[in-house]
């Protein structure tokens, strides 16, 4: 094994080729920032853009600049910008809404494209609003569709000639276990069933190649790994062979074919459009045109293979030096997402004791630790510093002490 | 007849106490804007908010702002602000999503508080995106309800017993025409039925009172009257008295009880919350909520008095200088919102000439001019600018020869 020491780092920032992006993005001197799958750093550049918008597009340019700056289209150029992230063509992928509300968009159009099948599959312990919508569907449908959540050993064979959709997230929030999208893909489909990926925690951190693998639909965050900023739009896609029977019922006056015309009944219009619903967020979406075209800037295979040796080198550290963490994530990295997760009983205080030395990452009840590997804006060295506060943390502070529980208990 | 002449109008400003809002907005010099019933003005406070927001609140205080700028709380605190401008106590109002995502989910949930009532009554020509809300839900739910769409004058006789809610718009987004919303919200309820008012074409134009009226369920739109930006997010009002019945279907993660919790199964938040969906749009919020500020700082009846006279005004010059147009809007002040809409089968191409001129309405086919009256930055000078323009460009083009019809088909 390797020697680590921070030299070893050092060196390994040095021969970087995506070292430069850092100078890219705001980060406060001293700030160790392990916590872009949940929030992304602000690019540079985005203020700037942003106040351009604000002060002349909307500021002068008013109601004309909906035409004159496209506000309009933006749902579809972004949707394309997104789409060479995730490996789709043209004319598949909007921007619009929240991933929430695109989840219900497209589970209601696959319950429809399946009809007499009655299942809708997912994880337990999926992301929560995966499960949510699910339910909200169900419940809104009667009974004609019901909620198959499993442990993720017994999802695959769950699947059945009665399955309509199967529902998971590409990297687990919680553990960044990753799935084989192309292999689920494949039996979801062998069953005659459709499949929707999230891919909130994978986009921006690794090559997705949805039209390769043939997925039928999928949805995403923006704010995580693609920096769109705090609860920028979402995106969703609709793979361009089911957008015929496509059919969503949330049939706002965007998604219409003549929208302008002001007809009385709803007419969808052809294609991905159909997916829109209300106005669209002209600010949200110039922040998040920014963020997309950096992100476009960069190789995305340098991106995942950079991703993978942080997340080996941090398992590695702690492995070594914090031994009373139990690692929950994958220790193969090429089942592992963008982020490493460790339990401890006293997660919370020793995350807090972490933020307290300027090193962010976040905290998932009632034990993990996460760690997010962003590698636009994160160093080698990051990691190592890091992981040399932690033990310094685990050595100051008795944690496993009923005296500290106590403490912890009345405070 | 008052004689009108510029210094008529001159002097009224003089007078108007609402004249010194207008430094609050970036109005370029010379521009005479009367499309705020479409687009609102920036305010001048916004942009330097904005920037702070992204700089210090994204940029520095990254994933921490969530908890340090209350960044989850502001759908209830600037639904709060809202509930202010429309006449209803706290914990009533949310800020999130799109007018038309919000319609879905009052929808469905009046549907649901309603069992076995099938119709879902609203008005032939209302503003397009509610009738496609409705629609979509109808064919969701499979023959459940149906979609019942009226002449103006024929909805009220059409409510009975079988109804489930009705939708009307406050302000119609053409004619301007008002409902008495206060008689219409009574003979609903009478039937048993629930009310849901967009009031997308009123709120910030003129004082509302649902709690007063007993209103039920309500959705607007504040990138209008309330200048929050474009695509600013929208909000929904739910009656306290139906909050614990109150059901929607879009069970995403932040209307959950617990949502950091992330529990496997959906359990609605207590009270307004659990008409939550997705993640808030921290940058269009921090726009919307200077915005509401500006308008919380007026007495909303001053606003509505001027603007009343505005119209009438208007109106009046219109009939006596510009008598080619017909008025569409209810001459009536008290029947009308705070736009007067006038027809012209050369509708589209004089208003491309009075943009010309800089002084901006809209069109809205087939031969719909609208001139929006924004009493905190408009002044009455405005209107007899407008108008003198108007006549002029009547004067100027022949609009009603064949020769110019036949210019503009070919150009």
């Amino acid at each position: 094994m390797t020697k680590l020491n921070r030299q070893y780092f050092e060196a390994l920032d040095n021969n970087d080729e995506l070292a430069p992006m850092r100078e890219k993005f705001c980060l406060e001197k001293g700030l160790i920032y392990l916590d872009g799958n949940s929030l992304g750093v602000l690019p540079k550049a985005t203020a700037s853009h942003i106040s351009q918008v604000i002060t002349q597009q909307w500021g002068e340019g008013l109601i004309r600049s909906w035409n004159t700056h496209q506000w309009m289209e933006k749902p579809t150029k972004l949707g394309d910008k997104v789409a060479q992230l995730i490996g789709s063509k043209k004319a598949q992928v909007l921007v619009c809404d929240t991933t929430s509300v695109n989840i219900f968009k497209l589970a209601a159009a696959a319950v429809k494209m399946r009809p007499g099948r009655s299942k809708l599959i997912t994880e337990i312990g999926n992301f929560a609003t995966d499960l949510y919508l699910l339910q909200g569907l169900a419940k809104l449908l009667g009974n004609q569709v019901e909620v198959i959540a499993l442990p993720r050993e017994q999802v695959l064979s769950a699947i059945d000639e009665d399955t309509a959709l199967v529902l998971l997230t590409h990297v687990h929030f919680k553990t960044g276990a990753m799935w084989d999208m192309a292999s689920v893909t494949q039996m979801t489909q062998k069953k005659g069933a459709l499949v929707m990926w999230d891919l909130s925690h994978s986009v921006g951190a690794m090559p997705i190649n949805l039209d390769e693998i043939n997925v039928d639909l999928a949805v995403g965050c923006t704010y995580k790994y693609l920096n769109g900023g705090p609860g920028s739009p979402a995106f969703l896609y609709v793979a361009a062979q089911h957008q015929d029977l496509f059919e969503q019922p949330l049939t706002g006056w965007l998604g219409h074919a003549k929208p302008f015309d002001f007809e009385d009944d709803y007419q969808g219009a052809a294609g991905i459009q159909q997916a829109m619903c209300g106005t669209p967020p002209v600010l949200a979406n110039a922040a998040l045109e920014v963020a997309l075209n950096l992100m476009l800037s960069v190789d995305m295979h340098l991106v995942r293979v950079k991703s993978q040796l942080m997340g080996n080198l941090f398992i590695q550290l702690i492995q070594q030096r914090c031994p009373q963490f139990e690692v929950e994530s994958p220790t193969d990295d090429e089942q592992r997402g963008s982020h490493v997760s460790l339990a401890h009983t006293q997660g919370y205080a020793i995350m807090q004791a972490l933020i307290a030395r300027n090193i962010i990452g976040d905290f998932r009840a009632p034990k993990t630790l996460r760690f997010g590997f962003t590698p636009l804006y994160l160093r080698y060295v990051d990691l190592w510093d890091t992981v040399e506060a932690l033990e310094d943390i685990m050595l100051q502070e008795s944690w496993n002490q009923p005296e500290f529980l106590h403490r912890q208990a009345v405070t």
